[in-house]
């Protein structure tokens, strides 16, 4: 690829997510046919946020969509952190559940890390506990934290070279900056992370061969960061009156970015498919059936 | 600091640890006091290399030093991981045993990872569980890997600047790179991580305000890599003829540097001084003891 005369690779989410649904699709009819146990997501939200709502019912769509089972409790907003770790360990040592997503943020009261331990490392499927970030960072196999396992999956099918670039993760959070840092590490990128006290931030970004944003702040990563050529990731994902906004100014850096994901349907969609796709995984070693990733769903 | 006129700061570990170990001695009268129960270590040897002998026999004497109880388990070099991972439970079981190292390298065809975790949090002193990293990740209370753990207490003790500055990290071992950038981000740096496939290292390294060197190759930083005044903290632990090497090339970093530390005597002493403080603080926990770290104890 020459990377400053061609048109910037737009890498969309949507057809990526959709190879990965598909093989899920085929491995949940696998374990169907196998045990007679369709693989189940338990969704556990606490509150009213209308948001949240949303993205759970999303979720239980999806599974009916590639024929899993959900399940989908419901605490109100004054949940204590003892009633949220009681159910999440009852849904933990339920055989009839695979896999458990607890919808966060969740209210201020509640101990999230207490919530997240108690699923356990068998069916944390969204990759949230200290184990599963131990077993990300140390390169095993195990449930990866969804959107950077997501983003790392985009890398892969539109073959973003990696290995010895340097990548810079803007953000430094536990379910994406940090995580992303760790996988992109393990797939050999030298791993910068800014976060709010970095000095200096776009002379660091400008630095980058691949940035990728997870700040939290919409339109926040502006054109003249953007080495010409670099690869542009989006995790930014900011509600706003027209729709999520992400973390990158897109108009200002498209034209600079060698690769880019829009916002919608760039890093949205992956998310959703890997927490499925670990779903299915989860489901398949509880159950002890073998299936397999196709080669196609990247 | 004037970081280009005045000579490099020497950070000697050996003062410090000092001051760490006086206030183990002091927390162990505590508990002693109060429980009638000495804080105990088990060490846990597997194979016959002469160099581990040496360290676990060290860590005895500081204990026995300190007023603390050991206990050595030795393996012979054929062990299995089963009968390795059955004697660690059996220690994590033991209420008389309130810390657990495992002494490692371990041999081929140990799962070091299966032993580690075997160990679990409470009485994880050395911080290799993927739960210490967790909590060293998250900023939580817990146990750091003993090394990083270390430098940072080093940090603290001379005052080093931190907050906003680039902290580079060469190498990304699981005991003393991954945890080391961890703890570094905690503590405000902004954080990059290097290591074999790193492309153009020396003009990475050049960029630092701190330099960590966790690398595990003699002399391997040199001097025209260190930006002038820029603290250098060598992780290295090479055995030689003549005793251990760090990865730095001392003679050569020394002119340009603002603050370095010597080998042997900087980082080394540190790594025991926090093995036997966590393991103190894991004995002070499971006894149901409060004791305190001193201010003096940096």
């Amino acid at each position: 690829m020459n990377e400053q005369a061609d048109a910037p690779v737009i890498l969309k989410g949507k057809p990526v997510a959709d190879l990965i649904l598909e093989n899920c699709r085929q491995r949940v009819r696998q374990i169907v046919d196998a045990t007679g146990v369709q693989p189940c997501l338990a969704t556990v939200l606490t509150g009213s946020d209308p948001a949240s709502q949303k993205y759970v019912d999303r979720k239980a769509k999806l599974c009916q969509d590639l024929g899993m089972k959900s399940i989908k409790v419901t605490f109100p907003e004054t949940t204590t952190t003892e009633e949220l770790v009681a159910k999440t360990r009852e849904l933990a040592e339920d055989p009839a559940v695979h896999g458990i997503l607890l919808q966060h943020p969740m209210p201020g009261q509640i101990d999230e890390r207490a919530a997240f331990e108690a699923i356990g490392p068998a069916k944390d499927v969204d990759g949230v506990t200290f184990y599963s970030f131990g077993t990300m960072t140390y390169g095993l196999a195990g449930f990866d934290s969804a959107t950077p396992g997501g983003i790392m999956r985009l890398i892969r099918h539109y073959k973003v070279p990696v290995e010895g670039r340097h990548a810079v993760v803007i953000g430094r959070s536990v379910i994406l900056g940090k995580p992303m840092a760790m996988l992109l590490l393990d797939a050999n990128a030298t791993v910068t992370i800014c976060h709010s006290r970095t000095t200096n931030l776009p002379e660091v970004v400008r630095q980058a061969d691949i940035v990728v944003a997870a700040v939290g702040k919409p339109n926040f990563v502006k054109g003249d960061w953007i080495k010409p050529g670099a690869v542009i990731l989006d995790a930014g994902f900011n509600p706003g009156p027209k729709g999520n906004v992400g973390d990158v100014d897109y108009d200002d850096c498209l034209p600079r970015s060698g690769m880019i994901t829009p916002v919608p349907g760039g890093v949205g969609p992956m998310t959703l498919a890997v927490l499925m796709e670990q779903t299915v995984t989860g489901a398949a070693r509880q159950l002890g059936v073998e299936t397999a990733r196709e080669p196609a769903a990247v």
